[in-house]
């Protein structure tokens, strides 16, 4: 069989898991935007049988005879044609490797998990939970064990989110940022002009639905997405889904707390364009799919942050948020608004941080999961230990489990290893935001016109198109020309947050 | 095995395969009121996708296997279980019978066709068709003889829709039916009132489409549709989707034809509440799925027409209406409102039809189709005959194809058989109607009331919840204690529109 022949039967094979993936995704977005509460069983079903459905197909035998043809000509396959092979060799090792049984057990486990998780959090209750985090734990190393990764079970989990990332080269980064950024948030937060962005966001009230709607759907399509290919609903957690031409984003209101709803939208703005700007031709393969999670999160970080808290960004947006909230917005001077959108203030819950403090919520979750894998320490151990590195990094100790380490959903379903990528994700929106700005220094002055063409266009060419042919790490290099460090996240805390609060 | 072993492992199996459907019809929903347009060519690969898996469960050789051992004890199976059994095997057969390069053809052609169609319909070109549906014919026939109905083919695509129906049946039917509609139709429209009627309609306009929803909202659920297990929103055609604990309805608004919107959101609520009716712990089996289309029709129909459509329902509704328009309702007197209501008029088509037309625009399709099936009709001469039989039921003549065999979609995808049920549904409302009135004489004074729930009781106990275990016919003769006839929906249009316009 000649490598033309044979991709040419494996690309459709592979595109019909993609769209049974995407389907599976949609009755997720369904489930928590659409559903009246009586369907509730009946999705669970509908679950269920994609899953199956979506493993039948992953783990049809014909991919792996197709996978093992080209991998015997592997030598005269081309970059892209290796990139496309050696993912799907991935997912079809995953998908075979893993037994039905376990398959079963891992899921079951996951819900019980869950519901485990939030009466345990209802009721401050860690002893209920531990032996759930304990199975979930082997469940883990098994799932490592059975996918040759046995020696590095926490390597495996990363992986899973983000394809080649270790243990090793997330330490490294970390605890570099760790130095770094503690005594920052610790003079950002002694500053007089935490306490003064504290009683601005306080003051901001009463902003209309209809009036916040309107606002936060002219800021996204200016920053590019298109909504003829995406829609924004409400759900009680925002998040963004699906891709290519169809991305569905989801937000919430508060009339009392107007930015959050405009900064989520904006943060699922950057997944969403990252989406919208893969390959179209190549969704469903590797060409054509985001190159992990910690790049993802690069891009809702970048436009979050970088973009959307910049004084240029706001220079454009502030006479619009004027006329869409004249009464509301009068109260504010422009200074008070900068400030309100750059507000820090340290919390014990990680989804309530502030852009500065938020990477040490991040640190702490990472160092406590790779003990938990290492065996370093116990479950029973886990909150003590979760108080303790609290009061190191974040400054503040929690009175509870609820508030200290009951307060996040990811491990009651098994997902270790996840959440490194949304700090490495701002690392990286750092690293390419300096990148961006030795090649367009007067950048901000676009934004001040409302323009955000020529940076989209620049991350569209550099990291949307290119699909998963490089892992993150690989493409922070490539594209900046330097590995990732922490520095550059550092440098723009100081610079940014040093201007307002540390003058 | 034994018989509660065998059943126990096919209903998971039966259940897998309504889930899988379900998901199909989902993302048909979605595609019409959710999706954003650039996402059309994923969804057409998530169809495919999903009708392939649900192929694969259905056709799954375990399903066979059991069948056939619980075909073996027949005469050992309950009544229920023989329900069950007898289904899955007409849907096993199905799955299995029809080679996938015959589906795989069907599918194609379907698109094929409904494109070819309309652009034909846009350039009322009917030559350019004439070969598409020669095909489609073809397709049929050749379905007809995999099932094993190569001899009775048009019976074969009766029984797709309604089981057990055969064109013998709906010939005696509908010839009867013809023979006291078409004078019956024709005293109406040459009536002074027809004129009226018409009058009134066109100063229907005007009406706010917030109160418009609003209004619908409080009849559809005043009726008993379970807002907690099912939504209401917007599409270009109306429709309902879904089952149990999710069913969900589609209506368009139009400001100046305000008893569209409400009329189309009544009848789809009569299949909705049909959907939410069936047993749910039998979803999936046929104990738990709808009787067939003119079953189903039957139920859309008789709370749009027999309750809606009287004068103890609007006794309820009328104040609310006013309340709800105060301006645009001041220009009607109650007689004239429900004028409105009940306005006929003959038209070229069918779905713009009132609900004493409608029927004759069945029956000639009915006749057609049958002429075609049975070769006494040849492709090539459908427009004129279209032109004869509509000149001959419903006293109008089209002037060209756009208005007449070419005004629907339905055969351009090879739907046919689908058609009867619309005016066999008619027919069932009108017999269950009288049946109801000999149990509870005074229905109407409950609708005055605004009391529904005794007809949806007795509609749940004596249809719904029966699910497929008798055909629609079956169940006619045993709900109502005579076999289905076409004298109660003639009696019923004699005694309301007799009573509007034959006074």
């Amino acid at each position: 069989m000649t490598i033309d022949v044979a991709l040419s039967e494996l690309t459709p094979l592979l595109k019909r898991v993609h769209a049974l993936g995407l389907v599976g995704e949609l009755l997720g977005w369904d489930e928590q935007v659409m559903l009246p509460p009586g369907g509730a069983d009946q999705r669970a079903a509908q679950h269920a049988a994609v899953a199956e459905a979506t493993h039948a197909a992953a783990s049809a035998a014909r991919v792996g005879e197709l996978l093992a043809s080209l991998e015997a000509r592997a030598a005269e396959l081309t970059f892209d044609q290796r990139t496309i092979v050696r993912h799907a060799r991935k997912d079809y090792d995953r998908a075979t490797k893993l037994p039905a049984d376990f398959v079963r057990e891992k899921a079951a486990q996951g819900s019980r998990g869950y519901h485990a998780w939030a009466k345990a959090k209802a009721a401050d209750d860690f002893a209920s939970y531990a032996p759930v985090l304990e199975k979930n734990l082997e469940l883990a190393q098994r799932e490592a064990a059975y996918l040759g990764r046995g020696a590095a079970p926490y390597d495996a989990m990363l992986d899973k989110f983000d394809p080649g990332l270790t243990a090793v080269a997330v330490e490294k980064l970390f605890s570099e940022l760790k130095r770094d950024l503690v005594p920052l948030v610790r003079a950002i937060t002694a500053s007089p002009v935490a306490e003064r962005a504290r009683a601005i966001n306080a003051k901001l009230r009463g902003f209309p639905i209809d009036g916040q709607r309107e606002f936060l759907r002219e800021v996204t399509a200016a920053l590019g997405f298109d909504y003829a290919c995406g829609r924004i609903d409400v759900s009680l957690h925002p998040f963004c889904s699906g891709t290519g031409g169809d991305v569905r984003m989801t937000t919430r209101f508060n009339a009392d707390a107007p930015l959050d709803a405009l900064f989520s939208s904006i943060h699922e703005t950057g997944h969403g364009l990252y989406e919208q700007g893969l390959a179209k031709e190549h969704l469903g393969t590797a060409l054509g799919v985001h190159a992990g999670m910690a790049g993802h999160e690069s891009q809702s970080r970048l436009w979050e942050n970088q973009v959307a808290r910049s004084r240029g960004f706001w220079r454009h947006f502030e006479p619009r948020w004027r006329a869409t909230f004249p009464a509301q917005s009068a109260a504010f001077s422009s200074d008070e608004l900068y400030l309100a959108v750059n507000a820090v203030e340290p919390t014990l819950i990680r989804v309530d941080a502030d852009e500065v403090t938020y990477n040490l919520h991040i640190v702490l979750r990472f160092e406590l999961e790779k003990k938990l894998f290492s065996g370093e320490l116990a479950v029973r151990d886990l909150p003590a230990a979760w108080r303790a590195v609290s009061r190191e990094l974040v400054g503040l100790e929690p009175s509870n489990d609820r508030e200290g380490v009951l307060q996040d959903v990811h491990w009651s379903d098994g997902a270790f290893g996840y959440f490194p990528s949304y700090c490495l994700g701002n690392m990286i929106a750092a690293q390419l935001w300096y990148r961006v700005l030795e090649l367009r220094p007067a950048l901000e002055e676009e934004f001040a016109r409302g323009d955000f063409s020529w940076l989209l266009g620049w991350l569209r060419e550099n990291i949307h198109t290119q699909g998963r042919r490089y892992s993150a790490l690989e493409l922070v290099q490539r594209v900046t020309g330097t590995p990732l460090s922490p520095q550059p996240l550092v440098r723009y805390l100081r610079e940014r947050y040093g201007a307002i609060y540390l003058r």
